[in-house]
């Protein structure tokens, strides 16, 4: 395990991509609350909303008025979702939100269609307006995700070449804008990868471009979010998206085959297992993940809410 | 991910070590039910149920008429647990148990008075009469298990020199009483293990016995299962146990701090992404899993069973 990183950083995204599918929409109130005990806990980066269609998606309708209660606190970064330049331009209105020069591809023709409307080369031909929207906001344009980078539930497999040719094409774009691609986002959106997968489209990711910074997207569709985390942290990955209480899985909610992201708690404690710091007080974690669980109204699928943690033994044997 | 294994074994445990905990008894019908709907599935070894004190653990009382009534398959180990020499008898007395000739110890002296009440001196004090009774049943002793070998809740993380050196004392005295120790069965009991222990453990015992073959009992109760069961199969293990649905992890009764085995589907779907095969059929599996979980009554924590297999697109691609 020699390529384990040191320190692991975890990017909260339960107030964004697990609350958004939950059958009970939250008040704006609970949603602070949920945010500020995660800062409470060390996260450094949660993803408190995103600025999308209210009508498509209204448990995010207000984001805005989240972001406006929010005390924000040195040292996080409050970031947000938008899929078109409307919710660009709402959350650069809001002026509270830290804002990522993103870029967004899907690596299934099928599904980005039915997600955004548009194809695989048309999100590639509105890049350049993007950068100019972004730059014009006075912001650098450094970040790529891409979507359902292992699979799809339309298309099945998606090769590696595929999605290494769709990054490259990205990174030309964004030298040709002047900008250079730094972070990589590989997201598992459908839950397709395993630990195999993770290891051989992150080595030929790394061998390709060493200098990127890796971020997993991980769900655990299939149970393997843990361990496609821990195979990628193998191959040196250090940021993860996660969610407090694997929030977003949710088998009581008609959203049978749907799963949550990556439980937080569960990627930190087997993080402090390895060895590897997060920089998280996971005893916290848990008490905002049992919180969230009383909000949303439904069993969490987080397992180490339930099992209890380690703390108290760690300690002893320090 | 050189020393993954080709072929790995999964032991059912879920008819035994899952449906013990359960708050609804089983009819005799529907043990037997999932017994052959597992068989069905390909799975070569289940243990049945156990021949354990009726009334410590009534939802075991009718292992016996589960034997008699089973129609034994070709090619199937239908095993059972007994943990004194009267539950021995009552399984050799059956006739229709696939008798394992196996020493158990435990690596917690708090949890073993807890568990057996005994010492773990007086474990190893009765370990050559088991084998002579084995021995007089026409059973060579040649397994030996290892429970809490990861951490216990009574007494913490457990040393890798304290299992290791039970090990060898058990081993020694198969030794004296010319006896084989082939098989070593670690379980991590309460669910204590991450995939950095596994690793450890597991290359410090083949360091020192690579003749063994290695089993692993692991259960989820902090989420790494999975991820536990990948780093021991990058070691070298082929051999797991493993419950239907995940079966044993049940949040809604009353047993909150308790996990399920690792989820048979959830891990026998790893496997085959990974290129690892197990003579599953996953589809048939998960069916048997919708069917304990009917029968149960509850939602089983199983990943596979709801967010579907792959099957039909492996075919798509092979």
């Amino acid at each position: 395990m020699s390529d384990l990183p040191k320190h692991v950083v975890m990017i909260e995204v339960g107030p964004r991509d697990g609350l958004q599918i939950e059958p009970r929409i939250l008040t704006t109130d609970e949603k602070v609350k949920i945010v500020d005990a995660l800062a409470d806990c060390g996260i450094k980066q949660i993803e408190v909303g995103s600025f999308v269609n209210p009508k498509a998606v209204p448990q995010m309708a207000d984001t805005n008025e989240v972001f406006d209660r929010l005390e924000k606190r040195p040292g996080i970064r409050y970031r947000a979702l938008w899929l078109n330049p409307k919710g660009l331009e709402r959350a650069l209105a809001n002026g509270h939100v830290d804002m990522d020069g993103k870029l967004t591809l899907t690596a299934s023709e099928t599904f980005v269609k039915r997600n955004t409307n548009r194809s695989i080369d048309e999100t590639f031909e509105q890049m350049p307006a993007w950068i100019e929207t972004y730059r014009k906001a006075g912001i650098e344009t450094d970040t790529l995700g891409v979507m359902a980078a292992f699979g799809c539930n339309f298309e099945g497999y998606i090769p590696e070449e595929k999605v290494i040719s769709l990054i490259a094409r990205a990174k030309q774009i964004m030298a040709d804008e002047g900008c250079t691609l730094r972070n990589l986002s590989l997201a598992d959106t459908m839950g397709w990868g395993s630990p195999g997968q993770m290891k051989s489209l992150v080595g030929k990711v790394r061998d390709k471009w060493p200098e990127l910074v890796l971020k997993l997207h991980l769900h655990d569709t299939r149970g393997c979010a843990v361990a496609n985390a821990v195979a990628a942290m193998e191959m040196g990955v250090a940021e993860f998206d996660a969610s407090v209480g694997g929030l977003g899985g949710c088998p009581f909610a008609g959203h049978k085959g749907a799963a949550g992201n990556v439980c937080t708690e569960d990627l930190v404690f087997a993080c402090g297992e390895m060895g590897i710091n997060t920089g998280i007080d996971l005893d916290a974690l848990v008490e905002a993940a049992k919180m969230t669980e009383e909000m949303v109204g439904h069993v969490l699928p987080g397992k180490v809410m339930k099992g209890g943690t380690l703390t108290r033994w760690k300690q002893q044997h320090a």
